[in-house]
């Protein structure tokens, strides 16, 4: 439904529908790409501790650096990364919000590679940069060649990789994004919000920033932290890097309530990573399963699957919905999403797809 | 010192400096305007096991449209507003750059009355809204006349007006609210953060909202509820307003940990609004002892008091942290600006003014 013509929205605008998955509540939610193990009692309760130390001094603005929060989360990522190399925010959306701001914005571009996080454009359009969709191969990898020339004509100010890819859950080829950060005559962004689910032996970018100092590698304690409503994203980038972000930041963006939550959970690295190793596996089997049925299945080094194809795919996604169990209607035509569950959860999910198919 | 050349940082913003007050470790913080009094044990501990009571479930995203805090935040206001006609984010700074993204940008215009809160200038650049500062007369309140002449003139798509007005403390004439609001061809926005410390007989712009549906009343929880570490901010405003927003809103902005801690913040309003009468007895026996002692005095309707005029007033600024008192140096030349704390706060102000003056 468009804004009211009454109301003065910028014209551009006036169309939109605000972004997001339906928040339908239905018992098996395999749908955003969540964590389906959410943190134990023990860290619950280490998180609320945490949040009542800070509590009786929220009169006070919070540490405008975060810098407790900064330096865990340098020593969690390694790579001999300090709290000068990392930035926090809400969520990896501010961050790329932020980049968009101190390095896109108004008569500058953004490229990307389609199919790839549905949620770039609208960074773009909130930032008024223009935005360059390149194409992937038919098998969700980067045609290096076509990315090569695409970035030598339009000479963007902004490259945005995403590895593992959302929502094909393809990782990166490690000389494809150094050919591409050898290409590229502004700041790559490398998207890592799925790192930790890759197979053994993918490479994170991470390894690159010492080469390559206008690279910017994001991530998210949404995914494998199992903190997506805590909302905490950040990026590893050179500190000359982090500095331009804070100049575009609000001041005080990230509460005290925040820093102490965030702080807290990532003590607790051992326990919640556990989990992920759990889900890989269910992914394999899930992605095996599927396939076993004959179906097309995209490689994955993250917590989802893409799946397919299907000549109406809205059908099978509306059928499963029918028997208690939410996917997403995401990606290329024909192809459907399925957020790797607990055993239980996916086991509900094939029963289903078997009746729909 | 400016971002080094290599950087490929937007051009404006490579002189810029990040937005912040000095953030100094000194006894007596008068600076930044906040509430000294913090939530008690009890509040604080309602806060943690609100948090506690989501924490094993963080591993979901949160509530997209907060709809359980709006709903409070709405029942605290008043003035018959519901959820719907209510609108928070991380901070009421985050506020004011979705309203400008919704209703300013490239090519259109916002006007505010200087001098006024000195952020303001900083959500136009990133929002590449076009600034234009008109001036108050002498005693710091809104010059009618001119203000409709300069609306006439540049058509503004938002106004920004500020009730009571950061830094000199000054209450809109709710006469020249409505002159503006007749007048303004776009969104009108009254900033209420310090609404709360308003003296007996001051109005709200709330009670305007009914008739003047372009009109946008933002809060905070940072100053009268204690709340300034949880950075919650909202805005009240006719539903279709809040719907606009949601479209530039990135999604899932305010984390499980934020609405948890702000709900429960709400169910001590009692507690948390008894300080605000302390302060507003603080502030004015702070402004009369100002005057007293020959000095020039803004009446204020704030936890702040706008006070001068100095010719040299950075060695005024200076002696006070020199003896453990941290004000802050803004507004027009000569003035100097000083949050309201405690009793013993206020002392140590004023015998470190004694001393320095």
């Amino acid at each position: 439904m468009p804004v009211p013509a009454w109301v003065p929205i910028r014209e551009e605008l006036r169309d939109e529908e605000p972004y997001g998955a339906p928040q339908l509540d239905v018992p098996v939610q395999l749908n955003t790409n969540e964590n389906p193990y959410g943190p134990s009692d023990e860290t619950a309760r280490d998180i609320a501790e945490s949040v009542l130390k800070v509590a009786t001094s929220l009169n006070r603005y919070p540490d405008r650096e975060a810098s407790e929060l900064r330096a865990s989360l340098a020593a969690y990522l390694g790579h001999g990364l300090t709290a000068d190399h990392v930035w926090a925010a809400n969520g990896s959306n501010e961050i790329m919000q932020q980049v968009l701001q101190a390095f896109g914005g108004p008569g500058r571009t953004a490229v990307s590679f389609a199919p790839t996080y549905s949620m770039y454009p609208e960074y773009a359009r909130n930032t008024h940069t223009r935005w360059i969709a390149g194409r992937r191969r038919d098998d969700f990898g980067i045609d290096v060649d076509a990315a090569l020339e695409l970035i030598a004509a339009e000479q963007p100010d902004v490259v945005i990789l995403t590895s593992p890819n959302n929502p094909t859950g393809t990782a990166l080829d490690p000389a494809h994004t150094r050919a591409i950060l050898e290409a590229a005559p502004g700041v790559v962004v490398v998207d890592e919000a799925y790192a930790e689910f890759r197979r053994a032996g993918t490479p994170t970018a991470l390894e690159l920033l010492d080469a390559f100092p206008r690279l910017l590698v994001t991530r998210t304690m949404s995914k494998a932290f199992a903190l997506a409503g805590g909302r905490l994203g950040y990026v590893a980038a050179d500190p000359a890097i982090i500095d331009a972000l804070r100049i575009v930041r609000l001041p005080y963006h990230l509460s005290a309530v925040s820093q102490a939550a965030a702080t807290a959970a990532l003590r607790h690295e051992d326990e919640l990573l556990a989990a992920v190793d759990a889900l890989r596996t269910t992914r394999d089997e899930t992605a095996a399963w599927l396939r076993d049925r004959g179906l097309d299945v995209a490689e994955s080094d993250a917590n989802f699957v893409l799946f397919g194809t299907f000549e109406d795919r809205h059908a099978i996604w509306q059928g499963l919905l029918d028997r208690g169990v939410l996917i997403r209607e995401v990606g290329p035509l024909g192809w459907l999403r399925v957020s790797i569950g607990t055993p239980e959860e996916m086991d509900a999910f094939r029963q289903a797809l078997l009746e729909v198919i």
